[in-house]
């Protein structure tokens, strides 16, 4: 087998959100009937019960009526694009300055940065410390670029405040040489936020052990009731040059057809961004970068009325996955997931994910997209249709029922 | 140095077309002044000149419409438009089958699919035939994977019919444990289209050897008259799991803004290129993807007129050229480009092109772009408005005349 060969077993994308058309669906054993009711994907947000910003397709239009110039912008993104976003994002995440020639670029989603950030910082063999549980890619990610994956645990269902990540473990990993540290805040697939103290001890000890920092904060607008966000960019702690922070308007926002996302920080690990972005894909579609111009300028009201919704839904969701025996589930903070911890089953969380999706008509993503031992979890996206969602859970509850051990 | 920060030494985009405005411009020195006269770009094609496809931003809105199906396809793009596609290219191209579910992807842009084909399938150190000239990100493609580039020349001013491939080069490579053998068709920059004996012979010594195949013709629905196109695809000569073909919307169609790109053929090496997708932006735009509806589907007419079109352009054009002393041309036979040699000048290739878009508001690409030893020539995409262009080839050769050994 040669070296590619082996570097696409690691990147099964089978059981991936969004792919479980491509399963196969033969041979399960199904306990009990199907049963009915509304199908309901969690494996992302439902952009049909929650439209996107007001305005995003005039904006889209608009970018098309202008032509050439919009067409075929800097591989970096639209320069008057990258001017007015710069500034909407300094004032939101309090960052002392984003030079828009500089310190900023558009790319396709935040996936798109996400992928043009580390294959700019990794070399072959570095140690890269990620969070267990984190995004599903960010491990993918590292092995495609032939870095070494270091677990950093985070202990959410027994932290009192903040995301519980074991710090102690973080600077071990750090003096024993990694390069980069890679999180995102809130976090995904659990949905809490790191706390002030947490996110000035990774800032002072990635500057004391001269460590990159990607942070991800796709979801840092949408914080609830009772909780803040505290944005890594404005510490000052960290040097500016190894800090790279991602966002993009596709999760709360609903923009994801469009593919937009956006990285802001070290003017050196930009350049090379761009660099990798010109033989990637030349550059976010080009008519698509105007609809960044709807972004952080929603009709009044409109974001607390979003969150507000989200809010409630989680509310609910919670409430109802409590109630199911032996489910345990730590309440999100901010952004749409949740990560429930199942009882024992007879089955794998793989299995019980297919099974959950041929019997009862719900898609969720098992716990083991976000790291190995997350064989008892399971992520749900609840941006949904509200009853819909609520009944989802009902389903899985009956589902459960004929497979507990 | 560490390996990351070599690597993106060699991925210069500086030069690249459509970089022009992030150029330092001091320091130029001048001879004669600065030539009034339109704006011209031959970086790239002008889409105000050359509209997109009538209709194509109508499927857009019809995508976005759709709603959530078309903003969360699969992220080797929605089923419902690959099938649609499929059926086409396999009309167009005489290939015998194209499986939507197994054998095409959706990519952003042709660039997309060139990296995803390329970093599925290029290990550490393999070699990897490309042709010198040839589309500039080749190169940039290998060197980023870690591959070792193998230049196979093109002598397309003293060969009579085809390309002028070094076929002899080429066995000596594939003997010499060449993996890949990668070139568009027409070639970019030089317009020229390989012949049916070429075309054959690339097959066979292909078969013959074991070596994979990515053919880019993004260019092969824009053939002039006299001429005729050959694809490696359906000549059923080389093993179809050892082929890729790519192409797109982008040029011809004037698409670009959309970043639509196709790859077909192997199922092997298109899984791998999914798994890549998902690890790098998910998918091509989603609503982007409905407007492939119109691709191949133009209105009664319009591709046979916007040929015509072009080729009165080139027709112009290469006489101008040809007019200009010193200045050598082949004339395209498919595609918008062309690749002057111009004669011995004072001043480096690079430079030229910086006084050219400083002195005469002309910007074209320099050859180093293409090939190391292109030192002496200039790309030029002519999909421009017609007058203009012609206009900006007198300015060419008034600054020659300053900078003329």
């Amino acid at each position: 087998m040669d070296s590619v060969e082996k570097k696409f077993l690691k990147l099964g994308a089978e059981n991936a959100p969004g792919q479980e058309g491509r399963q196969n669906n033969d041979a399960m054993n199904l306990v009990g009937d199907r049963i009915p009711g509304r199908s309901v994907d969690f494996s992302h947000g439902d952009v049909d019960a929650f439209q996107p910003i007001p305005g995003s397709l005039d904006n889209f239009v608009e970018g098309v009526q202008v032509g050439g110039k919009q067409a075929y912008t800097e591989y970096r993104g639209s320069k008057e694009i990258r001017e007015i976003t710069a500034g909407k994002l300094a004032a939101f995440t309090g960052s002392k300055k984003i030079d828009p020639e500089k310190n900023l670029i558009i790319t396709p989603g935040t996936q798109g940065a996400l992928f043009l950030a580390m294959g700019s910082v990794i070399s072959r063999n570095d140690k890269i410390a990620i969070v267990a549980p984190d995004y599903f890619a960010n491990r993918k990610l590292v092995e495609f670029f032939e870095g070494e994956v270091v677990y950093i645990e985070m202990d959410y269902f027994h932290s009192v405040s903040g995301a519980g990540l074991n710090l102690e473990k973080l600077e071990e990993a750090f003096k024993a040489g990694v390069k980069l540290f890679l999180f995102s805040n809130p976090n995904n697939p659990v949905g809490v936020i790191y706390s002030p103290d947490e996110i000035r001890e990774i800032a002072e000890l990635a500057q004391a052990y001269d460590v990159q920092i990607i942070v991800d904060e796709l979801y840092s607008r949408q914080v609830f009731e009772g909780h803040s966000y505290t944005h890594l960019a404005a510490q000052n702690i960290l040097n500016p040059e190894n800090l790279i922070t991602i966002m993009g308007p596709s999760k709360t926002e609903s923009l994801s057809g469009y593919r937009l996302g956006v990285a802001f920080g070290s003017s050196e690990i930009i350049n090379r961004m761009e660099k990798l972005q010109a033989i990637v894909s030349l550059r976010a579609g080009g008519y698509n970068q105007a609809v960044l111009k709807t972004w952080f300028h929603e009709p009044e009201g409109w974001m607390a009325q979003r969150i507000a919704q989200h809010q409630a839904i989680r509310d609910d969701l919670v409430t109802k996955l409590r109630s199911i025996q032996g489910f345990k589930v730590r309440s999100t903070e901010a952004g749409s997931y949740l990560f429930p911890k199942v009882p024992e089953l007879t089955v794998t969380i793989e299995e019980f994910v297919k099974i959950l999706r041929i019997q009862a008509n719900v898609i969720v993503t098992p716990g083991t997209e976000f790291g190995p031992e997350f064989t008892d979890s399971f992520r749900m996206n609840f941006s949904q249709d509200h009853s819909a969602a609520v009944e989802a859970i009902d389903r899985i509850g009956t589902v459960v029922k004929g497979y507990r051990k």
